[in-house]
């Protein structure tokens, strides 16, 4: 399936008028199709904040020649567009339709899915979508937090996982280069246009992402990074993946947003602790203290992960355990007799009874038991002591 | 109130029988009170298992002479006996006959309540426990762990609470000494006789809890620190306090139980976590993976305690803050244009309305209410640029 070029161009240049996920185009291009939409959003008979954003950005500018030269930058660079009507369009974000908030705070109304992607790299973007972990955090991390992002993101990938984070230093970066390191595909979602690698240190780590998975974004080529498109972005970092983990964040951090819309999609939200005296992990810790259904779960390795994502009856994590003991066995009266036991030498039965606090009764039919398990040892006059301790073989 | 002497020994021979905590005795001496439910466990007029213990720990001892001895020997110690009969008795240990699960472990069938606790000290157990919070951990902490607990307990302490923990190694021993420092009060409840301090080495921690706190067990004087004992007493750290605090846990700590138990007298069960990698968190962080009612709340600083078990309206956690900046108060379009506006130079309202994306209109009516809040500079030919940083007067 090709998508028409109409179709195409006119995605191509509402998403450069108006910033995405804004509801009133969102519900327009739903009732009247892209091309229509188009032509009322520029002839001024579309709401009135939609007709006002196209009056200011079309003031220099012809749409018919926004969407040339946006499409044969696009084409130099390499980069392919992605919209809904094309077979590439990860069906996963359509779920944001469903999210807005009945709010005044712009961010929260605004939430609906892109009208393009703009892409770099030969994956096919709904297949790392469709089996895909994101894993965001603080910019300013600690080593502990880096290192527990790259681990998470290397034990997801080798397990066939792909990564999606947003690109920037910090966690995000040592997410992408973990997955990269377990040779595994990753997305890095930008929040400015493919050609503008944001922050601009990280232009070879953006390289070399794009040459083994995907360098996206829902703003054209030449987009600057603003600061509030790191929050419009978020929300397709969380709609892509099957889940979210926040790494460290202060409490500050706009990870937390990304875990929020994660939460508001239903998908698992998973967040991993650090020291209760870390600046770092705050955010992380004031998202554990929500309460009720907003609270996300709480993850330190890979299988939880995989438990909250994974298939079910497939990736489940192990029980976690301790290092055994004999007599973790043991319950009730036998371990009140086992701890009866003198550190030195042999006690009768009767005085096993008297220092467990049991029966007479209760001990001689329970002492032959714990002998036979190799937890006492009896001796031939009818005492008991306790066994040698058992060494592994080596 | 004094205690009748016939009611205070029958209750003390009956604690020396029968392991504290079990339901038949329980419900025995509720029924037919402390003397008759004695006479009845002596001459075997009582449930198999009540009589059966009996029958062995009286095989070489005679229940009064029992009762003098212990007695006496409390005497000598400066002990004192608290039965539920006595003033001093707090209500809050009475909740333990509501916990009793229908299990075959023994540890879940018998969490009811003691029959007399031994106290040293000259504090008054009841008020001390009815202001008071349990600090509980790992023997094998880290120092993390170990400042944690000093912290919370120095903290809470300040703040007028009592803290109540298990005298072991580690968590507890930092806990107690943290509310020493703070010169407050502390309760060690052993799960040995008051006489045998447990572990010995903290015999000089247990003399200075003694002289401003209280030391305290379930068991008389001469009992060993049995392993067993150790779970058994846990209810009773949790009965006492208001709400547990859980510092640092191994998967199989024993203080693990100990929240449980808080959990099931439907008191605050609260947890700190720790880094990711920590063995010694791994037992706090699987609580707090747990699902629904049984998940406890996760706590990084003393407020958050104070939030969960201080009176209502006082106590209360302020909320949390990062650094605030001008720009923080900013939404919407007001944000859009703030972020379009150049680092260097001034641009036209058209110019901030284009680069923004929002229409000229709202550009017009907006950017002058941005420069008289500050966060912009509007120059004589109508132009704006970013204001420059205001600094906090020194």
């Amino acid at each position: 399936m090709t998508v028409d070029d109409e179709v195409l161009a006119a995605r191509v240049v509402l998403g450069w008028i108006v910033e995405p996920g804004n509801r009133e185009l969102y519900h327009l291009v739903s009732q009247a199709g892209p091309v229509e939409a188009l032509a009322r959003v520029v002839s001024g008979n579309a709401p009135k904040t939609l007709a006002a954003a196209a009056a200011a950005r079309l003031r220099h500018h012809e749409p018919a020649r926004i969407a040339g030269h946006l499409l044969s930058r696009a084409q130099r660079l390499g980069v392919r567009i992605v919209v809904p009507e094309s077979e590439e369009w990860p069906s996963c974000l359509d779920d944001l339709s469903r999210i807005s908030l009945p709010t005044h705070d712009r961010f929260d109304r605004d939430t609906f899915p892109p009208h393009a992607i703009w892409v770099r790299g030969t994956e096919r973007l709904d297949r790392l979508a469709a089996r895909s972990v994101a894993i965001v955090g603080a910019r300013d991390c600690t080593d502990y937090g880096a290192h527990l992002a790259a681990d998470f993101a290397y034990g997801l990938a080798t397990r066939g996982w792909a990564i999606i984070s947003g690109g920037a230093y910090g966690i995000d970066a040592a997410a992408h280069r973990g997955c990269l390191a377990a040779q595994g595909h990753t997305v890095a979602v930008l929040a400015c246009g493919v050609d503008q690698p944001y922050p601009p240190s990280n232009t070879g780590l953006f390289e070399h992402i794009a040459s083994s998975g995907l360098v996206i974004s829902e703003w054209p080529p030449e987009s600057a990074p603003h600061r509030h498109r790191f929050i419009i972005r978020n929300r397709v970092i969380a709609a892509l993946a099957r889940g979210t983990v926040l790494v460290e964040a202060a409490l500050r951090s706009g990870a937390r947003n990304t875990l929020r819309r994660a939460r508001q999609l239903g998908r698992p939200a998973l967040v991993v602790p650090g020291k209760a005296t870390s600046e770092q992990s705050a955010g992380c810790h004031a998202e554990l203290r929500q309460e009720g259904d907003l609270r996300p779960r709480l993850v330190t390795r890979v299988e939880h992960v995989l438990e909250e994502i994974g298939e079910i009856g497939v990736d489940l994590a192990e029980p976690e355990r301790g290092p055994a003991r004999p007599q973790d066995t043991l319950d009730g009266p036998e371990l009140q007799l086992f701890d009866a036991a003198p550190k030195r030498g042999a006690i009768t039965p009767a005085e096993f009874a008297a220092r467990a606090g049991v029966g007479l009764l209760e001990a001689l039919a329970v002492l032959p038991s714990l002998a036979l398990r190799g937890h006492l040892r009896m001796h031939p006059d009818g005492t008991y002591s306790l066994a040698p301790p058992q060494r592994d073989r080596a």
